[in-house]
């Protein structure tokens, strides 16, 4: 039996915590989230649940000792979560968390990097940051079909998804509802952020076929609407902002490039179908679609999931998908 | 530098040796093909090849003794290329083979693989078949896709590929050029082949999954023309056949079902496009298309090379892609 700790009550810690209570090698000891409202209470005041779990505000609420693993689900940039790892290191259990930047932090922060690194190996745990996009779709996805290739000169990947489902901090964040004068503003000023997580993808890949990255160039562009739209509740005019096409160039030493591109956006009438679309131009040429695309969130989840008993086989240390100790593939018991 | 001699001097051989020559890190030493048309002759009398490889007709011809791994890229059966496998692991080298059954000899035959296992860890060298299908495109591929998913219920998946530019090996094979009846005939006589793997494949993702088998069952039928085609020169009538349609269907305890498709054919005009598609029905569903197919010929060669620097780094013993020890990826200097 694996005891496991989630951080975080929002929604992908719900849906994670239901899918560990499906699963009978896992148990879900406690849940941390640090909203006082949740003090003293249960998940299963929450949420529908078989099995009454505690909700604490604090890590030093618990009894750490046969803990094993934390699955932390709260924020995305390695800036933000870094004092929480921290602090869960200390606690001597292994990590897996779906923070983006945590996918591959040495392409934000080596120095943050290197600490979280030593203080892993120090207290013999795991780190681990998961997900599907970083840690699936423009990275582990695009590795695993490099095995089929003699050569690989240039990678172009798409994914385009649909945020009508998602909440207002999601839509915030790409913008959505604002007018072109306001997108610019916002992205400058970091609160349109458009995709986290391009350049831990493409780093990864660059470690993966020893490219040597000279040049990483992002843009973020707002995708029009040229018709009137309500989305959640509220009507966005023609003209107005209804996503980010998120873009990243890199450029490597030996002529290789990557481009992605990651529009996200209320998809409104006659907006193309969403899909994920990876192109390999090399030897020999590989064209992949998948349609629809990979839906983020339940992605998300199964990527925690399915890497459980990948994190707990794994050496010591703060990993990535390429030092996974073997091919890793659906958490089935 | 990998010392590699190269067992085989075919199509898949010649290949082979093509791409090794290009690395820095690896050296093939010599080619042993037992046809003595070769017998002191050198790979570039035959290739265009800047470096000079001596051909040899038997094993005892070399010294091993700074030979760190066999690629025998001749026959598909396990049944044929045990004999083989046992010379060899007796040199003490690691061999990657691309005998279909051989990417999981346990789904042919226990008793074959369990001796192959004992001998390889007596001897500690790895031995690992592989290639592109089975090796990758039902199986590999698969497995690494069931990461995105919470639960899977059922695998559809279908490779169409195009015999056109094959030899008369290939062609016969399939059953190209046969009347309706002569095709049945072949298919009882096994003359007719279809695809080699589909048990490999399947037993390989029952083992990832967990799942467990309790009938497969494979099936061949003659694809047909509706229209006078010439093939290699060779007419062949309408109402004749143009490849053979290979299914397999297996039942897993669990109500789970894997269908896989493959019609091997000779695309006259008007026929469907080549492609791989992967359907996986659970959650999510997953629908994947690579159209074109991945390439049998460039893929396994591909993959031969890509799984050098994994066999050389995994532990002793008869492996497979489930024992790899780490994620593949292309096979760069």
């Amino acid at each position: 039996m694996t005891n496991i700790v989630v951080v975080g009550f929002g929604a992908m810690g719900t849906k994670t915590i239901e899918e560990l209570n499906k699963k009978e090698t896992v148990h879900v000891k406690a849940v941390i989230d640090t909203n006082p409202m949740y003090k003293g209470k249960f998940t299963n005041d929450y949420i529908k649940d078989n099995k009454q779990i505690p909700i604490y505000n604090s890590l030093e609420d618990i009894e750490w000792k046969d803990v094993e693993l934390a699955i932390v689900t709260s924020a995305s940039f390695l800036i933000q979560i870094e004092p929480l790892l921290v602090e869960l290191a200390n606690k001597e259990v292994n990590i897996l968390t779906i923070a983006e930047e945590m996918s591959y932090p040495e392409a934000t922060n080596k120095e943050i990097a290197d600490k979280l690194n030593k203080l892993a190996l120090n207290k013999n745990i795991t780190i681990l940051g998961t997900g599907i996009n970083p840690g699936f779709i423009l990275d582990l996805f695009i590795i695993v079909l490099s095995n089929t290739c003699l050569n690989i000169n240039e990678i172009k990947a798409t994914r385009v998804n649909d945020l009508s489902e998602f909440g207002t901090t999601v839509l915030k964040s790409q913008g959505v509802g604002l007018s072109v004068k306001e997108f610019e503003e916002d992205v400058r000023s970091k609160k349109v952020v458009g995709h986290v997580g391009f350049a831990q993808s493409i780093h990864l890949i660059a470690k993966a076929f020893k490219w040597e990255l000279i040049r990483l160039k992002e843009e973020k562009e707002p995708i029009i609407t040229n018709e009137k739209v309500t989305v959640q509740g509220e009507i966005i005019d023609k003209g107005n902002v209804i996503g980010c096409n998120h873009k990243a160039v890199a450029h490597f030493k030996n002529n290789k490039v990557i481009t992605f591109e990651h529009p996200q956006q209320v998809c409104a009438n006659n907006y193309p179908e969403t899909k994920d679309e990876v192109e390999i131009q090399g030897v020999p040429n590989i064209k992949v679609k998948i349609e629809p695309e990979i839906p983020g969130g339940i992605g998300t989840v199964a990527m925690i999931i399915n890497m459980i008993p990948l994190i707990i086989e794994s050496q010591a240390g703060l990993i990535n998908i390429l030092d996974l100790p073997r091919l890793p593939s659906i958490f089935n018991e």
